[in-house]
């Protein structure tokens, strides 16, 4: 199990070790080519990073009593549940309200299939961040037809109020904001090891569901038709299972559909870096000069938005077709070493390791900030901060000052993790691609004919993709232009898609 | 045979038809799914368009004679060429010289390849437009070794001053501007049928060389290594052999590659849109109401352009990804019905055909600009305009006002073909892409070693595109990152590339 | 004395109200031309204005106590001051430090000046926001020879620490967070009225230290050498004091100068737009449809900010010209009735009253975001939501939902005052201009020599406007050319300025 | 006279000299700040440049006899006039007929006006370019009630199709393409010195007709009301004249107006920068590196428009306001210098002299590209380049290569006179605001009351700049907002304006 899980904010001290002596092999192995998950980044990497934006609405004073230990019910005499407050379910329910005005495809899809019901006789235990959209998208499959059962992914990401309101509306979910990891487990446990029920559906993000079932209830995954993953992570676990020849039923890779690519790496962090510096520093932008490492989809997001808002961009890139891409987008390539002596900010966005060292950092200017978009914690070396000639001096949360002898001063965002989990929030509109393409992915394995799909790890199918464009198009009031007949025929295209080679790069 | 390839600016009525009986079929099938084309349109569909940005320089007196007709001989001797006139080989040079100067990526690669010859005993036949690029790629092909023929892929298209040049310094080129539909043949037959030389390789823009000799010299094949084909049109005949079985020799299809697609249409088109506007109608851009259809790579240039030059750009698509990504970059997503009675300019990149009718048409308001920036001649239904109630007027070189009766004028840019390749040039640092890959590709296919490649249509190896964008890179004093080996290995790449896996997006 | 000044973060009811029989009037008559103002808004409107963004740092177990009862001594053993807790002086000095490191501007004068004191025996009252920059600015002016007394201008926006940090280093500062109105101008009072020290040079902003003198003592006007004045409101009174024959010494109206108006107005609003509406929403801009109302340098900020994120942006004006400016930068020019039921966010930057008014509130759709950049809080008709069929629910800081009997919701923020005043921070690189303007329109008025200045309002000399940029250039590795003898006499022009005519505009 | 104005494109030596002895003085004088005058750089400056893009239709043959020397008459049998040949008549009005079609603020104006003739009994002099753009305003004057007369500004210009148009529907014109020095004065005294017919209004461009009635004969001024005078050289003279208290009229400074200086310099600029850089070199934007010398509205315009196309750009300012927001807009602000050798453009907007010396272009790299689109011919020190060690090579119109001995070129662009006058159109649109203008400032001085102008220079009242403004917003379908009764009393402002100060920036 990826350690990093468990970091919390600015502890390095409180890492989780758990430990399973047998099976974890496959799941702990040093994948070979990992620098290749970058290029997927996903807002799923949340998973296994620490997350600070789930905020607590209701929590004023702490109920230290642990949820394993309360005797709870809800209005309609449930105990199937474990969350921490019941009667923080109605706060909930407001927030869930809110995140359904802005998830208009999942209720466009509860709408749509409310007749025929695609899930019905569906048992889905579900393993993902519990929010008010992931609310969303669970009374949405319940809307479809499905059971479902929940448990959280993380153990800091739960907002409660939502468990609670969860609960109360009837869903087993057994979740908290600051579980141990005891409880982690023993919340995924709940959800799959109970009587009279058996889940055919797994939805996991992460994939620590899947291994708990892999490892302590094997026998289950002969009713289950399809797992549905949505990390990076637990992407990369299933495909080293598959190549081991032990992934015994299909799996859907929904990370890398195209529209939760482009929209979640390239727009999302266009966005999502001026957010995120603005929140952390106050910083203008404008005559900034900055350092953009990488200029793969979360580069080209960053640096789009910098030079809108008039900051002065420089490109790093390993990749010559980036590189060039870089130079035509009007931005000078250069070798980290030649502006860092003048840049005022550094962000890195490879998914690679050591792009900022220690040497690097020594030569930066005096306040010059210091941030991570790329991948989990390892692009800039942080470590090598930590020694005794540094002082390091917590200015403001997320927002150390490293203070070297000479009275230098760099601004290290977020402890190097990823600038944008920690200190920007996500676009709803964001969730609500990533939701739409995971019940469309149940759905499609759940209905999908027997031989359709082998013991393997698949990507959505492009129509798939291409429908859950569609059903965020009414949110822009954007309108869709139909082939004619003739023009089908002549583009030798089916009228309703998709429209594309898969090889396509948009 | 394409017969569009022979259709005269302005002029449908000098559409040429040449006949081949037999072997004819395979190319000339209606694509099954020709729209997938206009996926990868290319510049190269320069040639089965007209081409009207090859000026002469010199020909200031026409010379009647057929330079067929002529006896000419070069400086040292030979005639084993036949160009409009030998003499103009001086001013060509120097047209060669200027072009030398905007492709350093060839110029590299005879500096790189000098010691090596990689191209020795290679024994190069050639079709393709004839300019100061083309001369350029040729004198770089014979440096590495290689015996070039040549013939024009376009019977407007050749730079008789080039010719000349390349003539003169030893090269058989048989071309001309305005060569008949038996020019034309005759050419392209001088180059393949000739004592004591056979060629092992072919390089083909349209397909033209490939089909002739399938047909008249199919033994030939026995001794060619590969094919590189450029073109669209080439590409889509390769793979109709390729599944008909009939495709005896590798062959590259260099249109794909990532560098040219990304750069031919996007980058070039940028640019291109703004350019040929401009020539033609001398408009001002700001505040003007435009609606591009169609957003694909050019579409994406195209909008781009027009939005920084302040104006307001509505986009129709068909394909809900697209469709999103253009909401998502600002543009109003619309059917062409809801705005077409407000814009000012119309400018289709699609790649469909009859995109804009004459019911659109109709309803423009006066003083509306139609141009084509997609695929060939069929976007824009112009042959509904050439009724009798409607009048033409030329009022510019590829500018036409069609008049309603009640005194509305459209105005009709290059006959609704399209509008970059007729009204605005091709930059050379486009040009220079395309002409590497196309080195790269011969030297690939005539060094591979057997059984590397089969009797297929292949893609450049995406380390040759990246081979290609690095040669370019110098042009813009841009410096490239290398891996550290612990960065290499983390990211579980060689440190030389390739860096991306197939499926990447860019 | 204005009324907005005592209003409080969403309670309508607590206005004070405070009471001068007499000379009030020439501060209180509606102006007759308002709108002006709007021209020329600035941060100074914060005067006027709530200010929500001033957090403290270290109050948290707060202490009830008046700061008036206290007996507090720094550690020099003077209590000439009244601060909260002269204890939090430490924390303040850290924050005045952090400061000191993006003003460089100030920090050049206190070099530059630090050998002839252009102030000596300047004693400057002073009545501002009391911040960690203010701060730099007083110490600035000590360091230039300057005595300060220091009342704070608004009885909210007081950072206590630093107004302890200010008392600890020796200046007389009274001031604290959460003045009663008493307070306010007890405050006021005990700067200006003290034993054996008279004041010689005002710095107000608002205009209330000003009319203060004016009322209690206006015989000091005798001593006193000019007004440095900062805000619109007080420039205003000014005006009018001057129309009226009533000023009696020479005013210096900083909030117009060239420097500040640009860069507060439109760089400044080209990011807080975008941060203000993230803070508060934490919206995704891309595809959002907004209309902003006024297209001054507000609204070109605002426009320009969207439009680089991908929103689709209307824009309403009354002004042609300026609306002419708007479509000729790519914004569609509508009438806001033409888009309400359209739009998704609606901007107000005018400076007029009830541009936004019920009405137009009825008619927009669902969760349309509504908040004003523009002038005070008059431009959204507030007052016309707070009738009993709607029900107001408040589910953020700063966020109001507004719900109408149907369901309908609309997302009003900060009440309809200032989104930038109330939800984002002004970047310091912003003081930082206003505080250098101010620091040498007070050496200026101070040094001139007799009978430069009448008893008038003045605008900073161009000269000086152009040494402030000149200040702030270094801040960007900026590198100003220097014109040569040759050309300087060519152009008709001192080679160290001013560069322009005085109706330049930039 | 100003010298320059003869100047022939690419022929230095052809320099036109032309003396008056006496009243020469006040024009001739170098103007003491004369490098205002670049800060409202006017297109009007075609009045002293060279004008190359004007092109002949229809004069194929080109026809040796003098213009002078020719008996012809128009179709009602007037021989009032002196064209090239009045048989071009047909060809010229399709021309303005075309033109009519993009000036509909001149069409507005003339049906507004055509029940009153606010012209009615004005008899117009005029001296400008003789362009469709220019009939358009004459044919306007006519329709408005004024009789008129009419001389080329320049003898270069005049389209002769358009000239025989005019002379065919009745206007006295006298004017062709390639006027002598002494047709150019001859034909100016025919259109004054007519028997029974004298001006009382003087429309001029460039100050060539109000010096030759100041000449030849003084005693007309007594019966005319003003002048309108539209180039920055006719400006400067007039305000000499002013100051000489030689001015015996009011004049009109229509070249400073807001609508003119924002419209013709940023916004026109910003679009042929670009054409004219891809008219002449076909070069590619993407990624170069571009200095532009200046930022002022001109180099404001180059900028944002390079940029936009991914050029990577540095700019250069004298004055630190100017540098200040170069910073903010996103531009490294640097010394020519710093950049020089790394640029592949250098572009000058600053109205100074010598601005890149042979010192620049000695250490320039090979193919740099080198224009101004600044002030005259000054900017670059193209003398400098004419020595012999230098080879000139023209390689098209327009553009030369100047080759150093070691063979490293520069590419100079219409041998370094403007850019946007040399190698791009005008868009109508520019001309159309300008046109409208003028006829404005002629109603305007003709029908003012007396008293209310002196004779002094004036510009445009503000309220007429904003109506100029509001008749081109139709052409953008733009719907202005009016004040309501509450909001204009609230603002102070009258409901039709004018709605800004004098002083205001926009």
């Amino acid at each position: 199990m990826n350690k990093k899980k468990y970091n919390v904010d600015g502890d390095a001290g409180r890492k989780a070790q758990i430990q399973f002596a047998d099976q974890k092999q496959e799941f702990n192995k040093r994948p070979t080519k990992i620098g290749r998950r970058s290029l997927s980044r996903s807002i799923s990497q949340s998973s296994t990073d620490s997350y600070s934006s789930a905020a607590s609405y209701t929590d004023s004073s702490d109920d230290e009593t642990s949820p394993r230990d309360k005797q709870q019910k809800n209005s309609k005499g449930s105990s199937d549940f474990c969350v921490k407050n019941i009667k923080q379910a109605e706060f909930g329910r407001r927030e869930i309200e809110i995140a359904e005005q802005e998830m208009p495809a999942l209720m466009a899809l509860r709408k749509r299939a409310q007749g025929e019901k695609p899930l019905a006789g569906a048992k889905i235990v579900g393993c993902t961040h519990i929010t008010a959209q992931t609310a969303v998208l669970m009374e949405t499959l319940g809307a479809l037809g499905a059971q479902c059962r929940w448990a959280a992914c993380n153990i800091y990401s739960t907002l409660n109020e939502v468990a609670a309101a969860l609960a109360e509306s009837g869903f087993p979910v057994f979740a908290w904001k600051g579980e141990s990891e005891d409880d982690f487990w023993w919340c995924i446990d709940r959800c799959v090891n109970v009587e009279g029920w058996q889940p055919n559906m797994i939805l996991d993000d992460g994939g620590d569901l899947t291994h708990w079932i892999y490892k302590k209830y094997p026998n289950m995954f002969k009713k289950i038709k399809g797992i549905v993953e949505e990390s990076v992570t637990g992407v990369h676990r299933l495909y080293q299972l598959s190549k081991a020849g032990k992934l015994c039923v299909p799996a859907m890779n929904v990370n890398d559909s195209v529209t939760k690519q482009k929209f979640d790496n390239l727009y999302c962090c266009r966005e999502s870096i001026l957010d995120g510096l603005k929140r952390t520093t106050d910083m203008m932008f404008g005559g900034k000069q900055v350092v953009v490492c990488g200029y793969g989809e979360v580069g080209k997001g960053c640096c789009a938005a910098l030079k809108a808002m008039g900051s002065i961009v420089y490109v790093t890139e390993i990749d010559p077709i980036c590189a060039l891409q870089a130079c035509m987008d009007g931005f000078r390539l250069v070798k980290l070493n030649e502006v860092i002596r003048q840049v005022d900010i550094v962000i890195t966005c490879t998914g690679n390791k050591n792009v900022v060292t220690r040497e690097h950092l020594d030569r930066m200017k005096n306040s010059c900030i210091v941030c991570n978009m790329g991948h989990s914690n390892t692009e800039i070396d942080v470590a090598s901060l930590r020694t005794p000639e540094l002082t390091w001096e917590r200015v403001r949360s997320q927002v150390d000052h490293v203070i070297w002898p000479d009275g230098k001063r760099i601004v290290l965002l977020a402890e190097g993790r990823l600038l944008n989990l920690s200190c920007s929030t996500v676009p709803t509109f964001v969730l609500s691609i990533t939701a739409t393409t995971q019940a469309l992915a149940l759905i499609e394995l759940y209905n999908a004919p027997e031989g359709r799909y082998k013991q393997d790890v698949y990507l959505l199918p492009k129509k798939m993709d291409e429908y859950v464009a569609s059903l965020h198009l009414p949110t822009f009031d954007a309108h869709l232009t139909e082939l004619t007949d003739e023009q089908a025929k002549y583009l030798g295209l089916n009228k309703n898609g998709p429209f594309k080679p898969n090889y396509y790069r948009y």
